[in-house]
Order: structure tokens, then sequence, then C-alpha cells
């Protein structure tokens, strides 16, 4: 049941059911949202978030797929008879303050690949929830946004380009001071709250690059954009130009640079302190 | 003309036309934009701006209106026979360079005063023109969303709220230092681009605060959204926890602090340093 052509139709499932499941929470915005507690990756939980997980789940399993999960909430978990063969890391929503605040950013994003190592991820889905725009990809078969094909953007320079850029972190003393030099040359900075969405951004080519070196971001967050900005054309490194291959984990935090191009992504590179 | 029950629909009247303006405008998006110099506030000037001006202008004029206009993009100029009865303050597209990317965040704003200083802005609508939210604002009478009226937030801590900030200046390495405790206790920062929007964000309590001390914004980028949060229970100070009361200029820029309720105001001012 892995085979490329499968994962378009069972992405787009997982994509219906999704916004099924989460639509009750939608109607219940005002309210206050239960606490459940923390996820997998350090998260608080909230009702919408275990929904939209459940509906992911459940839609595999409808397809009959063995797979081993890699869950923003519920940590690593394993389904059907031959777990190994397939795993699928998600964030079953990305944006979870967003969506309960009301703020129109948050998505869902599903990665799956052959082993838990970011470099094996091969079928991505990042919905726009919100929106309701998807964007997919799989390995050496381009991006797609809503069944177009999408590129990343050819802007080269710093004062054209839009940034996306997470700042929020306790560390910030230590981060901000890094980060100086590229702020201080750009002249649009972004943060919309949704990673994977933004991610999406760059890949589509609505900016330019994101920049996250606060080494917090989770792998469940990007496992599904990194693939989507590569298939349009653009490219992921850590802050030392190297390849982000890290292991598939709830725990496993990052830092890097994703962008649209090689020219801007050096530009980037070269003013972020180590 | 100018009485406070005539402004509802001449301000509606706006946003509709502005509508009307600026679509063939998002049809050619992906075609680069001619730019035309720089605005009286500084900012380059796409074609799009100059159509929702004109836009504002001719509705102002259909109705009669004599005022004088406080433009982003064309600076000071009169209009009718008594055009000091009457200051409109715009800033026809607010977050330009969103819609010419196709980030779907960006907005119309104006103000209405009879004279022209902040504390004299009795009327104002705030259009966000990609989901087609109109937040409206009168003296006294409250704020309204589409016609329900609004409020904002009661959430008085950092831990729980989502701060809207802007930190993109060439003046970050002075900046960012004054804003490091701030950030360091805050768990939801957010830039959205727009910042006219992102101040009716506080309005209808999607977000908490929106702190902005660069003192590069423009009053009329604020001047509506000021009234609308004021109307929605909110509060704007500068960041002596002073009235920000300046003139309306396209020149004029600010610093300030706007927040959903005086608790956490007060929170924010005390991590802002000097």
């Amino acid at each position: 049941m892995s085979t490329q052509q499968n994962w378009f139709k069972i992405l787009m499932d997982c994509k219906n059911n999704v916004e099924k499941a989460i639509k009750p929470h939608l109607k219940t915005l005002n309210d206050p949202q239960p606490d459940l507690g923390k996820g997998a990756g350090g998260d608080p939980i909230k009702p919408v978030d275990l929904s939209a997980e459940k509906a992911i789940i459940n839609t595999l399993q409808n397809h009959n797929i063995s797979f081993s999960l890699i869950s923003e909430e519920s940590g690593f978990e394993k389904y059907g008879n031959t777990p190994e063969e397939c795993y699928i890391t998600i964030d079953p929503i990305d944006g979870t303050t967003n969506l309960t605040r009301g703020l129109p950013f948050y998505a869902s994003s599903i990665a799956v690949s052959k082993k838990p190592i970011m470099s094996e991820v091969y079928a991505a889905l990042v919905t726009d929830l919100h929106h309701n725009i998807s964007y997919i990809a799989q390995e050496g078969k381009g991006a797609y946004r809503d069944g177009e094909k999408i590129k990343t953007s050819q802007i080269t320079t710093l004062q054209e380009a839009v940034l996306g850029m997470d700042l929020n972190t306790y560390k910030v003393a230590e981060i901000a001071p890094k980060l100086t030099d590229l702020i201080q040359q750009s002249k649009h900075i972004r943060h919309y709250g949704a990673n994977a969405l933004e991610l999406c951004y760059v890949a589509n080519g609505l900016t330019d690059a994101f920049v996250d070196i606060r080494g917090k971001l989770r792998t469940t967050d990007v496992a599904a954009g990194f693939l989507i900005i590569k298939e349009a054309g653009g490219l992921v490194t850590d802050i030392d130009n190297q390849p982000v291959n890290v292991k598939l984990d709830p725990k496993q935090t990052l830092k890097f640079v994703a962008s649209g191009n090689t020219k801007i992504h050096e530009t980037i590179l070269k003013l972020v302190k180590h």
C-alpha cells in the first residue's frame, strides 16, 4: 500500500477527514478549551488536536496501512501487523493557538517515510485548514498547491524578500543577537504562528525563506514542509549549510534555514551568527 | 454630511469601492508590479495603492463631502469647498507587500476626525480585504465586526497571551534589547505584516496586545485601528503609559502599546525598556 501512486489519494482522504473532525471545535471557539495535559512534543494538547490525530489514524487504518506513528500529540505508536514498513510523522494541528483564538492560520501536517529519518520522507501533505488549501509533494514528482505545480521564489535580495522568522523563545537574549544582522538588512519579516504552513509559503513563493535557529521547533512540525519546499525547487539546511538529517521523533528539535533559492540562502547564512 | 449617523454608510461604500478597485490587481498578482516611486509616508507606491486611494476619494466626493486627505500615498490634499470641516486619514492598502506576494493579510484603513489630531478621530473603518471582514467604530458607539459588536480579550497573563509585535527595523540592534524581557516571558508572538489589521485583532480579542516601539509606524497606519480598539474596550498608550495624541500627518511616526485590558497593558509596559 505504500507506492507513491496511492499516497496522493490517501493523504487527501486524511485532509478531508481532519476537516470534518475539527468542524465541531470551530463552532465552539469562544468557549474555553479544556487543557488535556502536554503532548509528546511538550505543547499543551487541546481536544481539537486529538480529534485531528484520530481522524488521520482512522483514515490510514481504513486504507489498511500498517504504520508507525510519530506524532506531536501521542508520541510513538504502532498500528497494524507490519508497522516498520511505513513511518507517518504528523502534527495533527499546527497552529492550535491560532485556531483556538480565531486567527486564520492553522494547518495539518503529514509526512510519510520508509525510515524514521528526515531524508527518507517521500510523500507529504500540509493543509491550510482555514483557507482549505492543500500543499502536497512526492519525492521526484514536484510539489502542488490544490493540484497546481508550485515553484519557490527567485528573489535573491533581502531588500525585496519576505522572510518568515520565529523569535519566540525564553532564550531570546541569546538568540536575538545572532539574528540582528539579518533583521537589519531585511525589509519584510513575518511570523504567522503555524510553522508547517509558513514552510509551504516558501514552497509556493509567497515568502522567500523561513529562519528558525531557536532549536525549539520539532521534526513533527517540519517533516512534511521540508519535502514540499525541496520538491518546489527550494532548499533546507542547518546554519552551517549542511543537510538537516535528523531522526523523526516527537522530542527531536532542530535549527534550520529554508529558502526559495541558493543565492538568498547563502546571503541569509552569511548573516546568521553561530 | 459629517454626522455620526452617516459615516457608517459612507465608510462601507468606501470599502465596497476599494474592493472593486483592487480586483484587477489581484488577477495579475504574479506579474511584476511597476514601482511608482515613494508615497508621502516613504513606502514604495504600487498601482494597487493608487487604485484604492482613488476609490476612497471618489466615494467621499460622490457623497458631497468636503475633506482634507491625509494619505500614506498622496500626503496632504484638500477636496471640496470647506476641507477644514473634516479630516480623512487613510492607508488605502495596509500590507501592500502581503497583497502583491499573495499572503492573505491586507487591509484598507480610514479614520475620520474633526481636526488633524489622533484624539479627534470619531469614526473609523479597517477592512480585511482578503477575507472580506470589516471592522468599524464610531466614538461612544462601540466597535463592530461585520455588524456584530466586538470586545477585547480579558486575558491578563503573558503565558496565555498572543502578542503582535513588529521588530522589523534597521535599528534592530537598538530595539531588540528593549523587548528582550517581554519576548522572554511571552509564549505566542505574531507578526502578520498588516499593522492596521493587527490592531483589529486586538479589538476583536483574537490577540491580546500589539507592541511597536520602533518609532517607524505612521499615523496613517493606526489612526483607524486605535479608535476601533478603544471602542472595543481596549487601550493604547505610549511606552510611558501616556496617551498617544500625535498630529495626523503622513510623516508623523509613533511608538505605542495597544492592549485588550489594563492588566496585561501594565504587565507589558513594565517589561518594555526605555
